[in-house]
């Protein structure tokens, strides 16, 4: 299996983590997005949305979408809840991770740091959006361990991906407790040297 | 089961599309998001996320994210594909739905026909993103009937959501023949009456 991604990317990390956990072997092509190589026309044929990471299975398969390569990847694991419910839930926190989360956290990070805005030139918005985020999973991991129960599942490794790089994009976590906690807690589990 | 939703939100409708395909029964609990109802202390008890869908069972659980939501209701029926890659792919097409398709098309069409926006107001770089995601769904439908193979999944319940009502976001869809195709065998396979 190949593993198409820009080390840079929290998104194309997810993979290599869920990978490493499970002792599935890869090989890790880096893509430059900073330098559009997602954009090339080989690419594109890989995968028409343009966006890594996108994984390459041996048959030629390819699959991309972070949130969806880690479910596929992790089925039949620990990572993904037995029961029916829990892995919904899981999923509820995998969709709002994209649509709520990602756009404000990684998108301010990406500006500060491949860009170089300084934090007082981000959009007030997104920086609004990104505390709200985080401000939500705070309340939510005050009453649980992780994010669907007791223990890890996909929704805390895609949570994490950003959330560790939080202060990248400019965002303070000294009011969030909770969360500094399981950043800890997820971070152990798996493996990962804490980033600051 | 209880469906929270405003019926002007695609997000909301695919909830209730995919109940009526699997004759599942619910009460629809109406919730203006332009009253801010989700916002309300009550809502954000129900949803600490404050967006609808949101569906409460009869024992009281709660499940966010209209695509968690359709995954959940959907599980164990030809929405979903057996086969595991297969799955992945849908799954593929519902994360790239709410990250670069929903954003765009959903939110010009909520800025003209909610905000009275005129079309030359709105972002260009929404409006191109909208138009790069309609043209990527029209190169994969050339070589598809639905989104995932010969018949509808999930991820053609997802997608159309928005897509149907492009025009109403100011997107032209004339020089896309695959996708207006499209739109109406899925239209026709949800029994839901064209919206033009």
């Amino acid at each position: 299996m190949k593993i198409y991604g820009d080390s840079n990317s929290g998104n194309c990390l997810k993979v290599k983590w869920v990978c490493d956990a499970l002792a599935l072997p890869y090989d890790w092509i880096d893509v430059d997005t900073l330098k559009h190589e997602t954009r090339t026309a080989q690419f594109l044929k890989l995968n028409s949305a343009g966006q890594v990471p996108a994984v390459a299975f041996d048959d030629g398969r390819v699959l991309a979408q972070s949130n969806a390569i880690i479910r596929y990847l992790a089925r039949d694991s620990d990572l993904i809840p037995k029961d029916a419910f829990a892995a919904a839930k899981m999923d509820e926190w995998l969709f709002w991770e994209q649509y709520s989360h990602e756009p404000y956290l990684a998108v301010c990070r990406f500006q500060m740091k491949y860009l170089g805005k300084p934090a007082s030139d981000l959009d007030p918005d997104k920086v609004k959006r990104g505390y709200a985020a985080l401000a939500r999973m705070e309340h939510e991991l005050a009453a649980t361990r992780f994010l669907v129960g007791d223990s890890l599942t996909l929704a805390d490794v895609s949570l994490l991906a950003y959330t560790r790089l939080a202060r990248e994009g400019g965002f303070h976590l000294d009011g969030y407790a909770s969360l500094r906690r399981w950043i800890g807690e997820a971070e152990r589990s798996l493996g990962l040297k804490p980033v600051r």
